[in-house]
């Protein structure tokens, strides 16, 4: 029997996203798995954008409803942390009690980039947690994002890789990918 | 019998998170719900930072999974989007089927805030498709986030209250919180 593994990461943002997730499937298929990405299916026309957005929604959870396996794509986007998107579909499959496999293309984990985005101006407050000035809070758990993300993959025995990418192939770099896809294929298949 | 509802968000990187957590957790309360939110529970000590952070995701999820509801606080964090932990545990909840709510204390949708993240710099590819300098795709959807965040809720007949909180108090105003806990109320109860 095939596991279905569904692709999640930002690379449906780019312009050449179909040629990218079509690599990415390829890949899974060469590894074992019947791959199913965002974008596989038509979207039913909409008269609204709202209602184009919606249409998306059911699609991908539908697709996530279908899949045995998640390989989240948690790369960061427009910032410090992770695609929301992939975030949202981790958690979804994770809910659905689904296997998680995770990976990144920035080498940095989610305390180095917090200290960047802060430019270094953390301070420890007088219970001794560190903060930004914005006030927020500064964690540091060892993990390449928020801890429900790199502990939902791993307290499920996934694994998240981490790649050190050119700065310009953060989403196109399949190093990782194809690393991650290696490992859930000996654990899975 | 009483309904238990998750509260999630942001809050817990603030300085008085507790202080806002329980003014949170009160609100619910007399709206008619039974309230949890992460720091409700003791987390057992662990011996690395790692081993920290997965302790509270196990706690965090098991929260969930005793949770019918979930209240997403879905403001902005740290940038464009909302943060990622409360993404995951949306998505996360949406998957087991629980009923899902959310709010934003920013009133400029997704849209707006990715044009001013791109400072404007968007321009329509060859298939007219609008694109920030760094290639990425600027969707329009008329949501507040990401279409899987704003349409999982909206999908499972829950409600994204907007409110357009005072900058300083976008992660303690409670106005948005209290209008959706009405309408969760309404729904639910």
């Amino acid at each position: 029997m095939s596991i279905k593994v569904y692709l999640a990461g930002p690379e449906v943002f780019l312009a050449n996203a179909r040629e990218i997730l079509n690599a990415k499937a390829e890949l899974a298929r060469k590894a074992g798995f019947l791959p199913i990405s965002p974008g596989d299916l038509e979207i039913p026309p909409a008269p609204t954008k709202k209602g184009m957005g919606l249409s998306i929604s059911a699609i991908d959870e539908q697709m996530m409803l279908e899949a045995d396996a998640i390989i989240a794509n948690l790369t960061p986007f427009r910032g410090v942390a992770a695609d929301v998107g992939t975030a949202y579909e981790l958690g979804f499959m994770c809910g659905q009690g689904k296997h998680a496999f995770a990976y990144t293309n920035v080498a940095h984990d989610h305390h180095q980039r917090v200290l960047t985005y802060y430019e270094g101006a953390v301070v420890a407050d007088s219970q001794g947690h560190r903060r930004g000035p914005d006030g927020l809070s500064v964690e540091d758990f060892e993990m390449i994002d928020n801890l429900m993300l790199h502990g939902g993959v791993e307290r499920r025995n996934g694994t998240v890789v981490v790649h050190d990418a050119a700065e310009d192939a953060i989403y196109t770099d399949l190093t990782g990918f194809e690393r991650v896809l290696a490992i859930a294929a000996a654990k899975l298949l």
